[in-house]
C-alpha cells in the first residue's frame, strides 16, 4: 500500500484514475470534486516530481485519466501509461485528447456531456449584451468618474431585432437561440448539417454569407480541423465594421491574428471572448478597447454547473469500471 | 421674429417648446431627434443667460416643453409659464414632474411611452448575468494579468433554478421576466395589484416575503411616495447574504445608504445598478467591490431606442396642437 499524499484514497485494489493538472473546478471544490468509494485519484500536480518521473513510480496503475483542457492527452502521454483504458474530460471540446491513438489502443473516451451548456449559453448571451450595450465600458466610465465629467456615456445598441448568426446548433448554440428569442432577435444558424425542419432558424449553408447577414456572430462549435480558423478574414470582412463577434467555443475558430487587426482597425465592430488561441495568452494590445470585452475561460463555470461535472464524471468513471456504459460517450 | 440662435425654426406662429436641460439624446442625435415642421424648439441650454433671465424674454410663448429628468418641471417653473398646455417627458417615469400642479393647471403630461422598455430590460438582463457570472470582473482580471498568475478566476453562480423577484411588473418588469424564462428562472413579482390569472408568475404582495424568497431582486417600479425607499433594510436582509439586486427604475426605490452598507459588509450577494439617489453622485465606497456593477443610467440608451423616442416625442407634440389625443398620456 502506498502511502503516498498524492492519492485520495489508499484503499487497496481499487482503479486508479491520474490526474495530471488540477482541473478548475477541482481548485474550486477540492478533492470532492471527484470523490467514490470506487476508485483512486493519483494527483501528479501534488507531487514535486516531474511528470515523467511522477509517471515511473505509478504508470503500469493507472487505468483511467481525468483530462482537463490544460493537460492534453498526447500520444506521449498514452504511451507513458501501458494500462490505460479510459480519458475522461472536464469539457465538453475533446480536441485535447488524441483520439487517433485513443482508438488505435482501444482507449474508451468520455466527455463532460452538455452539463456545461446551460452556462456557457448564459455568458455567450451576457457577453453579447454586454458588448452591445457596452455594460463593462459603461461600469469602468463610473469607476473613472467620468460621470458626468465627460458628458453623457456613449450609445450602445438594440438587441432587438438584431441578426444574431449562430455558428454551430449544438447543446450550446441551441439553448443560446432560445435564450435570444425574447430579446426580439433574429436568429439564422450554420452548421455541418441542416437541422430537421422543426428548427425555425434560417439555415446558412455557407458562413461568409451568413455573416454578411449578421449583426452578431456567436461561435458555438467545436473546434476540429475543417473549424480551424473557420472564421477568417473573408467572414470578418463580410461580418463588417458593426459587426460584433462572441467566441464562448475554442480560440482556434477565429483567426485571432486576423480579427485583432480587424478589431484594431474598425473593420469589425466589437467582441466578447471567452476562449483565446493562445490561452491563457491574450491579445493585449486590444485591452485599450472598449468594445471589447475578456473573460478568462470561464463561461462554463458556475459552482452548481462544477458540481453537476464532478457527478457525470464519477458516474462515467464509475459506470466504465462497472462494466456499464459510459453516459457521455466519446469513443 | 427673433434672430435668437436658441431657436431652432424661426417660422412664426408656430407653437414654442422649451427644452430646459439639453437630453441625453439630443447630445446624441443633435437636432434632429426633435425636428418638426409644427413647432419650434427653444432651447434655454444653449444661453448664457441664468434660467428666469432667458425666460424673462420668451416666458409667454412658450406653450409646452420636453422634460428629461435632469430639468424637473417645478411649481416654480410652471409659474414662470403663463401660457403653458403640455409637458412631454423624455422618460418613462414622471416623477420629476410636479404633476399636481400640472393638474391644478390643466396642462397636460405624456411620457415616453414604453419606448424604452426593451432597452431597459435588455440592460437589466445583462447586468443579472454579469453580477451572477461576474462578467465585467472576468474582464478586470484579464485586463489586470492576473490569468493565470492568480490562477483560476472566482466561480460565478449559474443562473439557471435562480428565484428572481420582479418589483414592479409592467411594461419593462413584463418583458425582464419573458427574457428570464428560456435561462431556466423561477419568476416572481411584487405589485401594487396582482395581474390577471394568465401572468404564470408567482405573486408576493409583500415585497419582504418575495426578497426572503428569492435570490434577486430586479427593481423595475416607478417611483413614486409609496416606491420610495420600498428597498429597505428589512427586504435587503430578507433577501440575505447570496441575494443580488438590480435597479434599472430609479435610485431612491432603494435606501441607498442601507445597500451600500449592506454590501460593503456582505449582507447582500451583489447589485447591478443603472440607478443612483442622487445622481451622477454614486456610491464611490463601493468601487473597490468585484460583485457591484455600475451603470450610469444609460439602459434606456441605444441609438435606435432613442430615434423611436424622438419620433413618439415629436408625434405627442403635434397631435396636441392639432387637437388630437395624446399618444402616451398621463395627464
Amino acid at each position: 500500500m502506498t502511502t503516498s499524499s498524492s492519492i485520495l484514497s489508499t484503499t487497496e485494489n481499487l482503479p486508479r484514475v491520474l490526474i495530471v493538472k488540477r482541473p478548475a473546478a477541482m481548485a474550486v471544490l477540492g478533492d470532492r470534486f471527484v470523490a467514490s468509494t470506487k476508485f483512486e485519484i493519483l494527483k501528479a500536480f501534488e507531487s514535486p516530481l516531474p511528470l515523467p518521473a511522477f509517471l515511473a513510480n505509478h504508470s503500469h496503475s493507472v487505468s483511467a485519466v481525468i483530462a482537463p483542457v490544460a493537460a492534453p492527452v498526447t500520444a506521449d502521454l498514452i504511451r507513458l501509461l501501458p494500462n490505460l483504458r479510459l480519458v475522461v474530460t472536464t469539457s465538453a471540446g475533446v480536441d485535447h485528447v488524441d483520439l487517433v491513438e485513443c482508438r488505435r489502443r482501444g482507449i474508451s473516451v468520455a466527455n463532460a456531456g452538455s452539463s456545461f451548456s446551460e452556462d456557457v449559453a448564459d455568458t455567450a448571451v451576457g457577453l453579447l449584451i454586454d458588448v452591445f450595450r457596452r455594460i463593462s465600458a459603461a461600469n469602468r466610465f463610473v469607476k473613472q468618474r467620468f460621470w458626468p465629467l465627460k458628458g453623457d456615456y456613449p450609445l450602445g445598441s438594440k438587441l432587438g431585432r438584431k441578426r444574431i448568426g449562430i455558428v454551430g446548433l449544438g447543446s450550446i448554440g441551441s439553448k443560446v437561440a432560445t435564450r435570444l428569442e425574447p430579446f426580439g432577435c433574429q436568429i439564422s444558424y450554420s452548421s455541418r448539417n441542416q437541422k430537421p425542419y422543426d428548427v425555425p432558424y434560417h439555415y446558412y449553408m455557407d458562413i461568409e454569407e451568413m455573416a454578411a447577414n449578421s449583426d452578431a456572430l456567436i461561435i458555438c462549435c467545436e473546434l476540429n480541423e475543417k473549424t480551424m480558423h473557420l472564421i477568417n478574414k473573408d467572414v470578418l470582412s463580410a461580418l463588417g465594421k458593426q459587426g460584433v463577434i462572441v467566441n464562448v467555443a475554442r480560440g482556434a475558430i477565429i483567426d485571432e491574428v486576423e480579427m485583432v487587426r480587424c478589431l484594431r482597425e474598425g473593420e469589425i465592430g466589437g467582441a466578447g471572448l471567452d476562449v483565446f488561441e493562445d490561452e491563457p495568452n491574450v491579445p493585449k494590445e486590444l485591452f485599450e478597447l472598449d468594445n471589447v470585452v475578456f473573460s478568462p475561460h470561464c463561461a462554463f463555470m458556475s459552482l452548481e454547473g462544477l458540481e453537476e461535472l464532478g457527478k457525470l464524471l464519477v458516474a462515467n468513471i464509475e459506470a466504465f469500471f462497472s462494466n456499464k456504459p459510459l453516459l457521455t460517450p466519446v469513443l
